[in-house]
């Protein structure tokens, strides 16, 4: 089974057990069937259908280096830097098409990262991580899994190790070992797609220090696994996800497509030995997270700019439909979001095609350039939306509900009031200021700004690696050099 | 009746009669009585509080120049640039103590607007304006009202003049002159506090032409004003306000306090003559125009400022929770924040003390300055934002609902694992991640930042002006004579 | 004699004894008559001409608190918030007609800091310090005098304190102590018009420790005094003003006037005790380093705003000479220029407006706002001049010599192919070129670039000083009240 | 003869006629002994040593697709997106080398493209092109020519059209055909390079119209041919390298290299037929110009990166010279600065890496990609050197001349007040201080910052090719369809 469709994804899903998800003090008794998960489940699901496309199935899926079978990318260790490269291409296509994050990327950012550095630890130690990972690989392929990397832990007291915190399991750890394999207990913040997943694929959140052996594990659960607890993150304005009619779809603004995020919850959950990739070497614990850090920091420069992509042309759209679009200062915003869109898109090719392959075989991006990658993209989505917000106009956020529309009361009224450009239809218009809305301070935002702020990472965290591969002591050479300083 | 109180205020509400207001496609049946509409008017009462606090009563209060009594300041025509400065200090106060828009600005500068334009016209014109709008301020200082200053039509076409539009109503205009007063129709958009106020006080939108005289109508209708309906704008996550439970009201962010913002229409309202302050001097619109935009421009420098400062401290404060204060890239952003705050706030005190007296006797801020300040108000509070979400961390879009915290099978799971320093509560940290949501993503972000951008007219309405006031041939000069250019 | 015309102060300068001066490796034998320090003279020379300029001696002249003589405003103690508006006022338009730095600010904000200082320190110790210095004040308004501020030493090892660097004469110190005096040694960096100065009033440079009481000195020693050497500074494009043909003028960009940097040296200076205004109170060092800096912070809110204006009108003239003014981005382009220099005139302002009366009577600016107006001149100006050089075209740095146009072989083909719109010509379009280089990379651009960042302390000084005067904790309790947080 | 020397390019260049080289106000007698003109020579003689070391070959050189030689990259035909990214960081490797322009990019920039634009001239006009295009970068490979590639005229009015300035020849144009070729007349503005180079590559400067058939001519004329007149641009700082002694060098700040950029007149050139490679085919230009533009953009994100690299080095050594090396701002802005010179580097290979094969088989760059590379270099170097400004202190303005260092009266007074950290001589901290001062207000400024606006086309010149490449329309599509918009 590769290469599964959307609907068959869908069905996979509920072959899934039981799962414990609570949303807003309930436990949700169909998690599948509620609304805001549908729109998010509707994300992931565009990755498998985009996959049978003919048009894009070059960037859609890729030759398996393990069984050379064609392959869902989302699932592939890439072997070159052109599949690096068709990696942010593939992200910025999907961005395009759903407006949202569509929660696919960590898990194939994790199984880069883990390959790689089983790899390593094996060399070193003369474990089996390798060849065990390798295998999960294989079914994961062969499956066209969906997988959540679960890596940040809640952290607790941000100015104490993991060791030091009063309650340890504010980091995931293992509780117990046994024939066989191991308990861990603990929890992953910010889980995106957890819900919808096949598969957890938990890494340490942090470079080790040796006696935290018991926080260095590395392994994989099923997302229907005994002792799993998800908790469904609240976002800005998804109650409106819960009223279902046409006009409630309006005012959702993208009515189709949701992102997610969860707290998920390992309470004494048992990791059979075939399913454990690091266990205590502790000295790899950096390598995996630079790594898995470096795919994912790189993703951001595919996915954001695809949704950058719509927010350009939402503000391209608002612009004609309000009668603006040949004013200069539109004209010349709108170029400056497609400048710093690009620069972002830029940033994420260069990290490609600079990338390397590693002992491993699999390629890994410049790291470097990784990280400048997710740098910039902590600040221009702020500044793309800034100006969309810019040239939408203040009614995105002062427009009554559509529902006004539904109400022979007041369909008229609003139809007459809230016109535009006369070709257009109130109707449309409303439908684009929402979209708008939705992208800067609604349920998009959260994965649009956010995300981008956060994810992969905070800006400082980019910042601190950016300072250490920067080789400035080689820099000072040329200064130095040039001034003839001996 | 000077000087109410909150509760007076909102007594005084109650006597008004019946309002339309639609919202979410339904009348409501006693609009004060709504949620959303009760934390909104909060906001508002807050300026009716604030005016009895002995500490603070300088700033909220002032000596009218028409009867001496001493009234709220957002009554007051000022008298010097100390009371253009005092009203900057009255709307950071109020921004600082509500955190959202409290919704009496606009009238305050309509008052101060109106009342230098309708003297400049009876210089002219021979005509009785000005000695009627006194009248009129009078009674608004008297009754202590909430006037909304209606300024902005829904324009329709924005690549037409108005009176080229297709439907004209989407300006609005006299339709009919009668004995004792006109007929006016037409809507007023993104009207901040309609429901909450007293009067409307309508003043055309833009600088009109000469045969644009219908359009060219300055007059006051009271709030309950037979013909008026008010469309109730839905903003960014307000359905979280309609569940009032303890719980719910964490998830608000900020549960005491909202904003409002609506659509008005106004279908062959009838005006009487004594309430008409302009009717048809086209040439004094762009006045009026610009004079309530430098007022409005101003106030910006006060009220975001305030609402800036609850940014800060929700930074520092989650900053603290979340053990990381003493990170010196966290206090550096600490003080980027206030370093952008503290200049909206320069900006705001600097056209004030650079005001002068008006022919009217009024003071006007200085328009270049004003037009700066707002410029700079569509750009800072976007970064202290972004600055805010970079320091308060991803949890604030992923975490679970505080109803997790009701319900016994979750508690202790959603205590254990979001706990950040041991000293502070879990129900604490998500209180203020919710407060941190609300700012920049929920309710006051549509306040914080869209209003910011184009509450007092969109940026390039201040680029203009800015342009136009900066005296550009004088600098030519300058730089002639210093390289010496005959 | 009060309120000297600027040929009497050159003839001031003049019955100084001989100054020791050194440029480029040589004593200079009459440095009045070098040609680059005739150009800086220049430039405080306009300080006393303009002050007899009816049309604008409100803001060059004041009523002396002391005397009651009518004074020039560089040696006045500001009376009131009106001062110190005039002050801004006075340094902007300084800098519109001399386009540089006219090097008289450093000793007028040094002389209000003293007096305030001197003031506190006697109230503490009983010491005579206020009287002596009140009566070094009425001097100063007598003669006119200009008087170098002297803060900043050399430093050393900044990673080292005074007391603690190798040779401690890095910090101006006291060697000896004598019947009716002290004898001081080090040297003061960066010295704004030293040569220019009729006397150099010596402050200590940074908060000092206990144990440094030798280096907590604040005495005035007249410029020409025994065992002072002067370094003048080098500068960018420096040498092309010892051409004083009419051509080297244009190459020169802004033939007439220029600034001033020295290294100054106090080897073993004598100076007598009522010369003395602090000896040793090192807990008063933090008053009078922070009150001077912060008079001196605002000072670039007036002074640089005048230079900022000089480049927009370089901007828009060179647009009219090459006939591109009516393109939209220029024009958004000189707005933005224009709004970042307003903004920079705001907190000037601001600043101003927001002073208060010291305990010693003169009037100090609000510390915060003063501190703000400073970072943000760290910052606009580079990017005013970077829409400068967008304004201009490349021209201004591949221009021939205006020397071509003397040479006949030569004259014609420059004339024509440097020829921009017909009306102007080709001599004119090179020396705007000329001044735009002299703004953006030459001569004026020390002052208006480099001096922005580090004049009145560095950017991170005020970092500082705004972190430590915000206020945050009262901000964290705005943040908690709103979230109900107990 | 390929892969010459640096000192065989010297001998090479002193073979040509003598060339007519005027310089303030002179014709100089042996240019190539002037030093001014000597320093720029260094910088690209350069490009020809670094071709001879192994450890760079591969980048500095490559095989030639006309005749398989190995050659210097400067004149390669790219051949493939490895190329284009080798490109890239050969130009990268020379900026940190030289610290400045090393003059030979216009060339190798200007033979691509008129490579790829003969061949579709000649597709559709069966014209012979590129086959003496072919043969004429054949012979440029062979002698390894520095080709200055001549693309912008003087321009005149820039309101106005070629055809429409009142003299023609501020636009090169062909004033006369005769058997055998033709007679070109006009000059080219900010010729970089020009006086070193072997050959001048003339083209047209923006696209042409149908009458303008005169003014399409690109052609290719000897750097001596008969009636070519050179004048040498004034730049910041330059009469510094007259001095020649130790001290003047050390004033200068760079004193190994220089950059140089001309106006070169052409007055009725001859061009015989062979060398001319485009001659009436209006429709043709806007080809040359954007693939040549995109070409010259791309190489800004090597070069400038390169200098980058050594403002980035001198920022770290003064740094640490200064004693402040381990403040957490001066890592922070260390940082900021790598992460933007990063950024411009991203783009450089981004636009690489997208490049594709063009139909006469060559390699162009992605040309939207490019325009975002170029955009970014027009902002982030005035950033860096901002920063760089920041770290240094402002020392580097005010230092005085190296040549107290010479005078003994006078060198021990300097040495000791001018130290920094115990560890390093005054003089190497004097020594970076002024090329710090070189980089960001003297000659390499000239490079860094006026040449990173203007060179390539300014700024606004992208912003149009952007807005025309971003395929808005696609975006608004994206758009419509998640807002469901029939």
């Amino acid at each position: 089974m590769v290469l599964m469709t959307g609907d068959e994804y869908r069905k996979s899903l509920r072959k899934r057990g039981p799962l414990k998800v609570y949303f807003t003090g309930e436990r949700l008794k169909d998690p599948l069937k509620h609304p805001i998960v549908q729109a998010s489940i509707n994300s992931v699901a565009l990755t498998y259908d985009l996959a049978h496309n003919p048009q894009v199935q070059d960037v859609m899926t890729a030759t398996s280096s393990l069984t050379g079978n064609r392959i869902n990318r989302f699932c592939h260790l890439h072997q070159s830097t052109e599949d690096l490269e068709k990696k942010v291409q593939m992200l910025r296509l999907l961005g395009q098409q759903c407006g949202t994050c569509f929660q696919r990327c960590v898990g194939m950012d994790a199984l880069n990262a883990v390959y790689l550095t089983t790899y390593e630890i094996d060399q070193k130690h003369q474990t089996q991580y390798h060849k065990r990972f390798s295998e999960y690989v294989k079914q994961a392929e062969t499956h066209d899994w969906v997988i959540d990397g679960c890596m940040t832990d809640p952290k607790g007291d941000r100015s104490k190790r993991p060791s030091e915190q009063k309650d340890p399991d504010v980091f995931v750890h293992v509780v117990d070992r046994r024939d066989g394999g191991v308990i861990i207990r603990g929890a992953k913040a910010h889980q995106t797609g957890a819900v919808n997943s096949h598969e957890h694929l938990i890494m340490p959140t942090i470079a080790m220090r040796n006696e935290e052996k018991a926080f260095t594990i590395c392994c994989a659960v099923p997302a229907d696994a005994e002792g799993i607890t998800y908790f469904y993150g609240r976002q800005a304005s998804d109650l409106r996800r819960l009223d279902q009619s046409t006009e409630g779809d309006i005012d959702c603004g993208n009515p189709e497509f949701g992102g997610q995020e969860c707290l998920v919850i390992f309470e004494d959950v048992f990791v059979p030995t075939e399913r454990i990739f690091m266990n205590g070497e502790t000295e790899f614990c950096g390598r995996l997270v630079e790594s898995f850090a470096a795919y994912h920091r790189q993703s951001y420069g595919g996915c954001k700019v695809g949704v950058g992509d719509v927010l350009i042309g939402a503000a391209a759209t608002i612009a004609e439909y309000n009668g603006v679009e040949k004013a200069s200062h539109i004209k010349d915003k709108l170029t400056e979001m497609v400048h710093l869109n690009e620069t972002l898109f830029a940033c994420g090719m260069a990290c490609s095609s600079c990338g390397n392959a590693t002992p491993a075989g699999n390629y890994l991006v410049d790291i470097l350039l990784a990280n400048v990658c997710k740098q910039n993209v902590t600040r221009f989505p702020f500044e793309i939306a800034r100006l969309l917000q810019d040239i939408a106009g203040g009614l995105f956020v002062t427009c009554p509900s559509a529902k006004e529309l539904q109400n022979p009361e007041t369909r008229d009224i609003i139809e007459k009031y809230l016109i535009g450009v006369e070709e257009v239809s109130t109707i449309n218009r409303i439908k684009i200021l929402r979209l708008i809305e939705n992208l800067t301070l609604g349920r998009a935002a959260v994965g649009y700004l956010t995300e981008s702020m956060h994810g992969a990472g905070s800006p400082q965290a980019q910042r601190i690696m950016i300072n250490r591969l920067a080789n400035i002591e080689n820099k000072k050479q040329f200064a130095k050099r040039l001034a003839q300083i001996q």
